[in-house]
């Protein structure tokens, strides 16, 4: 932690600082600077007491402001932890550690009909797990809101038929154990990325949980909403950039590929991309999806509808049964291409080791 | 609804709309242009199948995009009740209606002491209103979450000593009976402003609730929120704007004054301003404060501890007590302007009407 | 200069960051941390060879960042300053240091006939300074772009006629010496705020410069194109806050109140706000106006046209004769309280010191 | 256009709106609708008529708010040209149309051995161009701005060893001139995106341009940009997507990769990527590259340095040699399967055609 003083602080402000600084534990030493002065301040602490005594010593009267040297964030570090981890799904698909997977399925579970086409579909075109909500976050009240239990039942019995895991997002604490009785990863949607009560509570069950990032969070704040869900007992933890909120008026969202690039240097966890949320139209969709794969993303969530007209929500950015399908067989040469590169970092990490 | 049809759009895809129009009982006029067709669709419905119709039609083929022309929200718009809502907390206070309302407290209770020494220095000061979190969502899963259900206690403790109604955040739906229980208006915070389950749960009962905008939120979005609480069958809304994240870097973030004043014209719900969080240091607070009621916002949420450098959140941003005294004192002409201005708005619109 | 090394980062790239700082001559202590090393830089030096020492760190193996303590700009700070400055238009006219300046007139010059028109009456109203634009900056290539030097040249006759100074915006270098033959202040637009060679040359004048702040830069940024201006040789910048582009979607731009704030703390230059541009429609100005005031801005600039319907720009967010009318009365008790409380501050300090 | 009235708009509002409408020459229907009235608007004429005609609707009283139908943007748009523009530098190099550029070399101009090692060496790994800036756009006046003519001195010289045609940054109108003598591309940086005089006056002139998008720009404003430009004469446009500023911290800025498929998608103007601002640093450097070939990209600009620990600018974030061989080596399959898609999609297009 690095306290940077007002100029013209006062020799019984620094003092101050020191003391409070000493109240923790920590030492410190004064830099006195042309300008300023600096404080530096070490020692071995958790991460509890480190953030007690920042916010001690940034309110102190004459502190310009305080700059943390620590990480915010532990367990989901490369620092803490330098290997990919890879999180599966029902014992059956793995996410991250060079298998790449493939989630696709209609925004809202609307009926059996619809879900089984669709599931043996994407499934015959090498989509590994459905998605399909049954619990859906609209904006407006006015909205469809998902078939609710009913659409969790139909899930399961899509992956009876096809052997397709289940994702489906969840948005209330007490629905969790739910949703983990029918389906195989709990998805967190974006809005709901610092619903803490609902972070605790699926950091108490093992099931796999699908993060989506909120659509102005930094990375810091993504990864922070990930440690809250490993800190509570919940390793399986997998993110997803879906986009973010920028001047781009064209499309939904920016998906930013950055995030993705950094996030999987910064942490040890699997990330997926969700190309058609930033699409917000269906014919931007593969492009995004094939610059996801190219930035490094171990994965794809993608919306697809057997009749978009019909859909009741995100039927302009839901692919079509013969868009997925064109969209998959394009991509076979991108994730080819991904599959190489990770074969030659970790080689060239294994030579290295 | 217009539809803006693709240049190029096919007769047969103008038809195919046309249709889609008809099947949802509305009626629509075709406007050929110069460089492409325009569909204009009428009709009387409600806000669901209007919902329902925009989104069949936007994702029919040859469709460049739809406008929306009715308002997305119905029973928190100006045309819809054109008079202010005065939301009457606990029989005693009142927000909106040319009455003006001042909540202070600490972000966190962190004890019974500190509460009751600070509820009776800002009443003395003039805060009708007392605020303090029991639940408080941090970003880290490492810093103080709040004392839970013994920090309600304590700001029913606080009530009984000064009569000040506790404003207070609740985080999950199951708490929600809890906290009417012992406090008297639930905050909404910010980060769960979309959270569903949530405002449908502070929907089911008649306490007040206050509203933070998402600090990335539209000004539709956070009024689309309101309307489901009012839907759900609570009308007693205030809306609190609290500032957005914006390239701007010295302070926390941007209040959004222009919210403030365009708000209030769209809705009649009252809207009250929170300088502190904007702020993200004392020193910003009061200047926020007077811009917040100069541009016409019903009330303040500000943040006060008796020793901010051992509070346990937000203590940089949190006025002393003798700072808040110096601010209300210097608020008070400005309240008055603001008093004034409102009787003047009511008494031209009473002469008009 | 704080230099955080990587977790991880070897001992000879620790030495060699030392070297690097030393060929800069400055000093440097190192301070070995739990998780990774920070190296203190200290040591006295001009603010060019501080930025190139800087990037030369910044790139270093093993260097995970770099946090400056110093500042980035010197003569606009209040550190360099601590009083605020006046600038003079004209001789005749003061912004800062207690003189409330109102600037009003058309967003384009587009006539004779108008421009005197308004001009009286904003005089009437209590304006002290006449806008106008000559020059117009527009997106469409296809929109009116300003009458050029016939425009200066009635400005000029405005000037003539009514006294007020002129205040007009300049694009290119080339004209800067032809706006100062006929106008009072050079507007640099916020599409130029970062135009360098345009900032260079307005800075070999003496002519006041009222810089806007561009819709998605910094404060720092701001601070920094008027520190070019400075170090050019022109003290006489007026900033001017114009509004930010954020997630709201009702008002054209945010007004940023706590940037006028802000800058107000970190730099003695005036600052003054244009509520017409973020609000984009004339209903909103008013209220912006009242809270840039309350926030502490020097000075008002708002767009005024006798017939808004025939503006050639910006007339839906232009005030009428009797709109500007109505609401410099209703300002009148605003810029009061802002004078007593500058007032008060001054004596305050006069007291202090 | 489309003319949505306010709610309760009188007759008397509608009929002058309409006369207004008539006055330009358009022809208008009223569709008068459940809660509103909405007003049709069609006919021919210019855009600059029809920017008239859309002020003057939207400044009438009753007006709630005006949409376009047309696209305010029409030389760029491939609605005017639906084939890919191919913009030939120096008779040498061609981008768009299936060949896909490579410009490297360095931030800034420092020195006639880094310059012509530089060149060597990124000709070498296949880049078919060399940047090098000339005139640097800096934030911070104390920081080094440039060589200036000698620096355009030696890209020519550059030039005559290597072949590779030199593409430089102009900032001063005035500078064109000598710009286009010594330099193959003309780069507009993002700041002076909205830069008119300079727009205008490298219209004027034939050499090809490079326009980077300002990083707060919508689509549109990059593309009226653009617009301006072969509105001026010169048709010979590169647009080049440089990042924008988001929530993102980690990252310097965020590259749009949706922006490159959507202005490919609305103009026939070559677009590339620049990954090394959006970067910030050469860790993220070729992942972003890949994810913007992936995207669409009609190539890339690159910064690459001998040594960037010694740069002037950008070292940070500037490939070393060696870095920018392993890019170039492993972008190869990613730049073959960009050929297969561009030669399918143009063999889909003939024979539909």
């Amino acid at each position: 932690m690095i306290v940077s003083m007002e100029v013209g602080a006062t020799e019984q402000q620094i003092k101050h600082v020191l003391s409070v600084v000493a109240s923790y534990g920590y030492q410190s030493r004064v830099e006195p600077g042309e300008q300023r002065t600096v404080i530096c301040v070490v020692g071995v602490g958790s991460a509890e007491k480190l953030s007690r005594a920042f916010q001690a010593v940034e309110v102190c009267d004459g502190v310009d402001h305080v700059v943390s040297i620590t990480c915010s964030y532990k367990r989901v570090s490369r620092e803490f932890k330098p290997s990919d981890s890879v999180v599966t799904v029902n014992g059956s698909v793995s996410i991250g550690g060079g298998q790449f997977a493939v989630i696709a399925g209609p925004c809202s579970v609307e009926g059996r009909g619809m879900l089984l086409q669709i599931a043996e579909a994407v499934k015959r075109d090498g989509a590994n797990m459905l998605r399909g909500g049954a619990f859906k976050p609209r904006t407006s009240p006015y909205a469809f809101e998902g078939l609710g239990e009913e659409g969790l039942r139909l899930l399961a019995e899509a992956y009876g038929e096809t052997g397709l895991p289940a994702v489906t997002e969840v948005m209330n604490p007490d629905d969790v154990a739910l949703v983990c009785r029918h389906a195989h990863v709990l998805q967190i949607g974006c809005r709901n990325m610092q619903n803490n009560p609902l972070l605790d509570e699926v950091g108490r069950v093992k099931t796999p949980v699908l993060l989506k990032r909120h659509f102005a969070a930094t990375i810091e704040e993504w990864l922070l909403a990930a440690e809250r869900i490993l800190k509570g007992g919940n390793p399986n933890v997998i993110l997803c950039e879906r986009g973010i909120r920028t001047c781009t008026e064209v499309t939904r969202f920016t998906l930013d590929v950055g995030a993705i690039v950094a996030a999987k240097q910064l942490s040890h966890l699997p990330i997926i991309a969700d190309p058609s949320h930033p699409a917000g139209d269906r014919k931007y969709v593969p492009a995004l999806a094939r610059a996801a794969v190219a930035a490094g993303a171990d994965g794809l969530i993608v919306e697809v509808h057997d009749n978009p007209e019909r859909a009741k929500s995100d039927g302009k950015q839901s692919l079509t049964l013969s868009g997925f399908t064109r969209m998959m067989e394009q991509l076979q040469p991108e994730i080819a291409l991904w599959k190489e590169r990770y074969l030659l970092a970790h080689r060239t990490l294994a030579l290295a080791g």
